[in-house]
């Protein structure tokens, strides 16, 4: 038997989308490691019919678990408690020691500033010591508590409030009531695995997955997601422990058919991988469409100074010519977007830089500058490693300027990759 | 009368956090413009009970309008339009010109690929040419079709791809249907504008309001969102036309209160003041901790080669020195992060682009690499422009290692406007 379990996240501003979310995907996560099942998250404004609409909702999907989040301030659109005591049929009573414990929080907080008239702020947050008959209380991080309701006949519902360092701890208090465990006793482990590809179109993923279906026994026991993210194919696949043999047959038939697209088995992001084939490596970049794009993402990890040497962003061809030393009649001959610009950017920045790895990136973002023969999207690659011959590629991109220009910093990487990583 | 519309957003990789929804704020933000009330935004995965339950729960709440993201492709777990088909009562049929467009899409893509099984790519892609009967079909911008579904009796359905360069388009093309323009003939009209300021705390804009809120008459029938982003204070106000007179007197009230903070009137980025103020110059970076990020902004917009030279990413000492002529004796004197380092950054990019306009940031993003003296998150700037004074600023930026890196490119956004905008 497997627990199902729903989200509602409350607030016009999530609404809206002025304010991100962050505690939808937050609890996602927690859900997942204690094998629940999420089945929906709702986003509602700041109205009770809406949030009692969505409340009635997931009651009627069975789920066994309802998680809320938001709308437990001390203001008049902060309703959630209010509203969730009604669908629970419950009344709201004040708690009078949650209401002192609240008042000695608010007294810290304001202590030493000017202006505060503390018998307001106290009269606007007894409110929040109004909690439903029978509810667990869920003692606050800031100044809002939370509530836990459980009863037989309805899913139980954690109340949270919205910031998410408020909420995080008092999701794990949660967790330990008797409301959330007597929801969740019936769940199910699950595992989950994710595999990385490079190269391979959506499609002929697609066929493989058929042929999967066929193939291995048990496969429909495997629950498999992909997405297509930087022109890369993520694979995610949960499973129950006993479909373990499935999972490893399908690994197993992704590496057969795929060898050279499959590049990560246990999650690990390319940037992982060149990252650590770096360690004891010094690099450096010439750029031209990207505009420092590769060098800004070899920059994003703590530590990256040990390796990244810098980067030449040559977006003239005067800057090709004077700070990377490409031959100007290379340019004239070949155009700036050619497999041989492409390996005297890399190699002069390898020569700049006194570094042992470079690459140059040199193409047509558009949307202006394609022709013909060579359309927006082009874009030519070096890649130089000391001591060996330069690598050129040349792709035709996707995508508008800012696709083309990240799946180039994207295919960089994996050109990185798979040099370093040969022997 | 007002018009509600609901957002269903499908797919397991957003359910579970793994991929970040876009399209729901962003699809908020149109239904805002358009006047359209947003009453619920719904997640579920890639399953056809649970998409089918938020279609039922949606066209109970009474809404006009449901938009579905995501879901579209070729694979198994794309069910968004079957779903939606039988939810509409409606059969699917093979539209026989929509698989050869999107069969014309997919040659153009594999073309010169090697390897590919162009068949098997059209046999997986056939699905996505299968449409419900009496659907308004909204062209592939990738190569899934999106559909439009308008009846009597149900709410009309925009089904749209999950990849937002995808989704974008679409959405224009399907509001111009007759499906949409029906379920949103009752809006309200609504004017939206925004105002941007940079370095006043969201505290300060706090207290303005409040002052709007007692000294404007009407200030009650503006509806505001502020929302502080990249170092920026956004302010978003939705007003009914009759409400102009008060909107101006917010305005007015700003610029008084602010006229240093307040940069924008009419939405504009410093983006796009900055791209306006550079026509006819010649700009180069050197980056230290931004490692790119500046060049590559600078770089974001089509055009952005007739003023952009280039830069150079000098993430190591020797690179400041060997490429931007840094004298070693200042590095050594004064720390690589300081203000005459980044003057000399700053001065040689000047010099060595034979540019008229350059910047140089050198800073300390953290984790590591702080002091008592220089914390994580001092950052310095140099502004270079040629026959003036050369402008440096020292500033402490908050956040983590990403965030310091994106707030000193704002920055430095900002002080080049300043530069560049003061006679």
């Amino acid at each position: 038997m497997s627990v199902r379990a729903g989200i509602v996240v409350t607030g016009t501003e999530v609404l809206t989308g002025r304010v991100r979310d962050l505690n939808g995907p937050w609890l996602a996560d927690r859900l997942l490691e204690l094998g629940v099942e999420l089945a929906h998250i709702t986003q509602c404004g700041d109205r009770a019919d809406d949030l009692t609409a969505q409340l009635v909702f997931l009651a009627g999907q069975q789920v066994d678990l309802i998680i809320t989040s938001g709308g437990l301030g001390p203001t008049a659109d902060d309703l959630t408690v209010a509203t969730v005591a009604q669908f629970y049929g419950r009344e709201l009573v004040l708690d009078t020691g949650l209401e002192q414990r609240i008042a000695d929080i608010l007294r810290r907080l304001t202590a030493g500033r000017q202006g505060v008239d503390f018998d307001a702020v106290l009269a606007a947050n007894r409110k929040q010591a109004m909690v439903p008959v029978g509810a667990q209380i869920l003692e606050p991080v800031g100044t809002a508590p939370g509530v836990v309701l459980h009863s037989e006949h309805l899913p139980t519902v954690v109340v949270l409030p919205g910031p998410p360092r408020e909420l995080q701890p008092m999701w794990a208090t949660a967790v330990a009531t008797d409301g959330v465990q007597q929801a969740i006793a019936g769940r199910t482990e699950y595992r989950q695995q994710t595999v990385r590809m490079f190269g391979l179109p959506e499609s002929g993923l697609a066929e493989t997955l058929r042929d999967a279906q066929s193939q291995i026994t048990g496969f429909d026991r495997l629950e498999i997601t992909t997405c297509l993210r930087r022109g890369e194919l993520e694979i995610v696949t949960r499973y129950e422990p006993e479909a373990a043999d499935s999972y490893t047959a399908l690994v197993d038939l992704l590496r057969e058919r795929h060898p050279r697209e499959l590049f990560s088995e246990d999650g690990t992001l390319v940037d992982d991988q060149v990252a650590g084939l770096l360690a004891g490596r010094t690099i450096a970049t010439a750029e031209s469409c990207t505009a420092g794009l590769l060098a800004a993402r070899l920059a994003d990890r703590a530590g990256s100074s040990a390796y990244l040497a810098g980067g030449v962003v040559s977006y003239s061809n005067d800057a090709k010519i004077e700070l990377l030393g490409v031959d100007g009649a290379l340019i004239a001959q070949h155009g700036a977007v050619s497999e041989p610009v492409a390996r005297a950017m890399a190699e002069g920045a390898l020569a700049r830089f006194g570094a042992d790895t470079a690459v140059g990136i040199t193409g047509i973002a558009g949307p202006g500058g394609g022709t013909a023969e060579k359309p927006v999207g082009t874009v030519c690659f070096g890649v130089a490693v000391a001591g060996r011959d330069t690598v050129v590629r040349t792709l035709r991109l996707p995508g508008d300027r800012s696709d083309v220009r990240e799946r180039s910093t994207t295919v960089a990487m994996h050109l990185l990759r798979q040099e370093l990583g040969r022997p």
